[in-house]
């Protein structure tokens, strides 16, 4: 009893944290629950009851599929789920209209292979990328409504009232389900994408930072090492942030125009910069190895170029920064060419110290190398970046 | 109209490349056909009918939802359906039997606020990573049903009835879709994710070698430069695979035990593996870097150590590749210990050359540390690989 105890308290005290630090899930939550609320008032009110019948179970289940927890979600699952039933739904009237000019053994065999078809058709269409990546869900709920209607109208005979009242009700779902979304302290797949993309930079510009500081003065600051050995993690985030990237670039385009985004946003742009930026992590991730590789430079070397090294990435890093707020405040900094210049100049520099060491052995360079890399790197996102702000 | 014909042929011939790069798509698409063709039957025989009632849409409903692309997947599904359901609807019953104990009033505000209060918790408990990989889509359902039972009891008054008969429905298209999924041509998340770990090894190997080579002779052998590019971009694969790996691994631990694979096979194993590789792929990424870097080594320096260092990437392929065959056939080894011995060796020679190198320019280290540093993260991968295996 006591394990169990334990194990909910700490269940309760993780779902807690996670509340308190991104209050909006729980909004979220409270929304979905509001949503709920408004369809059960249009469900007991009688003469809206009525009007809608018994089909009123697919208001509920519109919304409790459709809303999602960004506004490009909902809007993707509404604007697919609204599109496929019409479209499916017309298609099998169609084939039903045919069907029933035909015998009734004709008219079995044409239903049933005409589900079997589409169905298998519909269900390969699903591998194409460019079709999962903007209609999968559609495309579930075109097999669905197809079947439903293809079969039913066997039975029922009154398609064309069927058709109207299903359409009525995952209209009203998805009407309040966009409303709650988007009234409610909506959250907006862009603005998550956006906010994520600046975040990341700046994680890399102080990873960056505290890794070659952590090389070179090895054993010095201790005084606040948890909140560097925090920061020297971030990069890691830059390398894991692939698959939410995707997901919200590819949600965003759904999303009308708001805040400062406008309609037909770049958004693939972003994904763009933070390829350039998980390209950049990857030499991070392999200048930290370097610090716990077992053969390290003699102490002389390393003061030698020590200087030159940190100055050069504190340039980077001021770059990474200037970028990322060029990004946050959407305008094109007047500060970064400059930026960009003083940090190739630091390039020199490191290349200067090191054809002045010739003699002395050659371990140190493996260390500045991935800086002249991530240098060249950082001009390279530059450049891209003047095409996104 | 006529780029409209392009651009139709155009994707007709990208359908049909996906369809003859892996079959099984295809045979995918006609399982999904044949499962519902199977329900219609059941839906068309007058005595069967009769048994479930118009509630048989749940039957179709349950097919095209549940039916995924690995056996997996459609157990995951099909269990959180039938669990989520099961549960949902009794609380409902129970929640409406003490609600009807009361007045009309008090039982709308009961049910109405119960509908709030549950779903919004259930959908903040999806936020919580541990429920949200394992239940996700459960949790849908038991809101779903949940606010169905709870609403549509207040009408029909047949609560128990309706229950059953969605319940068989259920049950009939469940056990409809793993029929078809598992007896016909199945396809396996777990044996998904072993191959596509030895590929991705595989992969790995390959890159390794050909960057190597293309480093140190450049300009060489120009007759296999398409394959020897392909083979370069292998690692990539290993770089973007972490997302699909991590849902694989998810789905794998929903299959009960097939082939070789035994229940509660240890299917996380595979992914601090492939956690392993993406970390040498980081090191390949860098040293593919430096190919195009601006400051090269000169000539002189290079031919002095490339050999060591072709023969380094060979011996680390060869571990690599190894590992993939041992992984492969499940058993242990006998020849990765004398293989990792051979690779150290050249390791030591390489550090060997450098050190007879103390006078020349520093440059060429750098190409050497990575490998190094890979040669050090693949005697981590082979002592990881023999707990797997």
């Amino acid at each position: 009893v006591l394990v169990a105890k334990l194990k909910i308290s700490g269940f309760m005290k993780k779902a807690w944290k996670i509340g308190a630090d991104d209050p909006r899930k729980v909004v979220h939550g409270i929304k979905v629950g509001l949503a709920l609320a408004l369809v059960s008032v249009f469900y007991y009110t009688r003469p809206l009851y009525n009007g809608v019948g018994g089909t009123a179970m697919w208001a509920i289940m519109t919304v409790v599929v459709v809303f999602e927890f960004t506004v490009g979600g909902s809007l993707y699952k509404g604007l697919n789920r609204a599109i496929a039933t019409l479209s499916a739904g017309a298609l099998a009237v169609g084939i039903h209209w045919l069907a029933s000019k035909s015998g009734e053994t004709a008219e079995h065999i044409i239903l049933g292979s005409a589900v079997f078809l589409l169905s298998s058709a519909a269900t390969f269409s699903r591998f194409i990328p460019t079709v999962r990546i903007q209609f999968d869900y559609g495309i579930t709920i075109f097999i669905l409504t197809f079947s439903l209607v293809a079969l039913s109208g066997y039975r029922v005979d009154e398609l064309f009232e069927l058709a109207e009242r299903r359409l009525s009700t995952i209209a009203i779902g998805v009407s309040i389900c966009l409303l709650a979304c988007i009234l409610v302290c909506p959250v907006w797949a862009g603005e998550e994408l956006h906010l994520l993309i600046t975040r990341n930079m700046e994680k890399l510009a102080d990873s960056l930072v505290v890794c070659v500081d952590k090389y070179l003065k090895e054993g010095g600051i201790d005084g606040d090492k948890e909140a560097s050995c925090q920061n020297l993690q971030g990069y890691k985030c830059v390398l894991n942030s692939k698959a939410s990237e995707d997901s919200l670039a590819n949600l965003a385009r759904w999303e009308p125009a708001h805040g400062r985004f406008r309609f037909r946003y770049p958004w693939r742009q972003y994904q763009k910069v933070s390829a350039a930026m998980r390209y950049c992590a990857y030499c991070i991730e392999t200048l930290d190895g370097c610090i716990n590789s077992e053969t390290q430079a003699p102490e002389s070397i390393k003061k030698h170029i020590s200087d030159v090294c940190v100055k050069l990435s504190l340039e980077c890093s001021k770059v990474l920064k200037e970028l990322a707020s060029s990004i946050k405040s959407m305008k094109k900094s007047s500060r970064i060419n400059y930026l960009v210049g003083e940090m190739n100049a630091a390039v020199e520099e490191l290349l200067d110290a090191f054809r002045s060491l010739q003699q002395a052995d050659s371990v140190p360079l493996f260390e500045s190398l991935p800086l002249v890399t991530v240098a060249s790197l950082l001009i390279e996102i530059s450049a891209r970046t003047d095409r996104v702000v």
